[in-house]
C-alpha cells in the first residue's frame, strides 16, 4: 500500500480540495459524519459553521460534539472510475470553536477566497478549527 | 434545513453513489476515516477489503476496529461549485466482518456488477457488512 509520506503532498491535496468529510463524536461515542467545506490556514483545517438554528440542526449538533470531546478526523479524497488514480489524505486532530476573533475573520477572509458563495455571504456563525495532530495519506499510484 | 425523509430516496441516491466515507472507531475511541466501495445487497452495505497484508495495513485496522466496537457511520454526499444541489445521506450501524458464505459471495457478485475492476480481479479478502439502524439526509434544495 503506496503510502504518501512528503509533509507538503499532503498538504497540497487537502489545500486543493474543494470537499471534505468530517467525523465527530457523539455523547454515546458513535461517529458523526458530515460533508464539510474548508480552508487550511496556518496549517489548522477551518471549516464555517453558517447556520445554528433551528436548535436541532445537524450543524448545531457537530459543535456540541466538539465541545464534549474535541477529537476530529478529516477526510479528503479523490475517486475515480480509474482505480489507478485513487487517494486519500487524512487528518486526525482535535477541534475547538471559535466564535469571534482576528483568526475568525482570517479563516473567514480564507474560504470567501477559496468559495465564491462566501463572498456573497460571508458567514456569520462560529468557525470550526481542527488542530492536525496527525497526517496520514495513500495513493494508488 | 431540508432533511430527506422518503426511505425510497434515501436508498436510491446510496445505492447509485460509486464512493462512501467509512467511520469506525479506533481502541482509543476517535474515529477512524477512509473512502469505500460498497454495494447494497438487502439494504445491508457491503464493502469489500480485499487486502489483508500487510499486517499493519489501514484496511486491517478498520476490521480490528469493528471486532473491537461495531458501531460504524457511513456517508454519501455531492458536492458541486452550484451549491443549491448539494445533498448527503448517512447511514448509521453496526458492522460485522465476513470472511466466507453465500451471503458474502452474493455481495461479492453485486460489487462485481458495480464495479469493472471487481470483475477482473474478484475481491479475496472478507467482506465488511454494516447494517443500517439510522437513515439521516440532507439536502439544499
Amino acid at each position: 500500500m503506496p503510502t504518501i509520506d512528503d509533509p507538503d503532498d499532503l498538504r497540497g491535496r487537502v489545500a486543493a480540495a474543494q470537499v471534505a468529510r468530517l467525523a465527530t463524536l457523539r455523547g454515546d461515542g458513535t461517529p458523526r459524519l458530515v460533508p464539510v467545506t474548508f480552508a487550511l490556514v496556518d496549517g489548522l483545517a477551518c471549516s464555517a459553521v453558517d447556520e445554528v438554528k433551528p436548535k436541532r440542526s445537524a450543524k448545531l449538533a457537530r459543535l456540541a460534539d466538539i465541545e464534549r470531546d474535541p477529537r476530529v478526523a478529516l477526510l479528503v479524497d479523490r475517486y475515480d472510475e480509474d482505480w489507478s488514480t485513487l487517494w486519500w489524505v487524512r487528518i486526525d486532530g482535535t477541534a475547538v470553536v471559535q466564535t469571534g476573533g482576528a483568526f475568525r475573520e482570517r479563516a473567514l477572509d480564507a474560504l470567501a477566497a477559496k468559495y465564491p458563495p462566501y463572498r456573497s455571504a460571508r458567514p456569520q456563525g462560529p468557525l470550526l478549527v481542527i488542530s492536525p495532530e496527525r497526517w496520514a495519506g495513500w495513493s494508488a499510484s
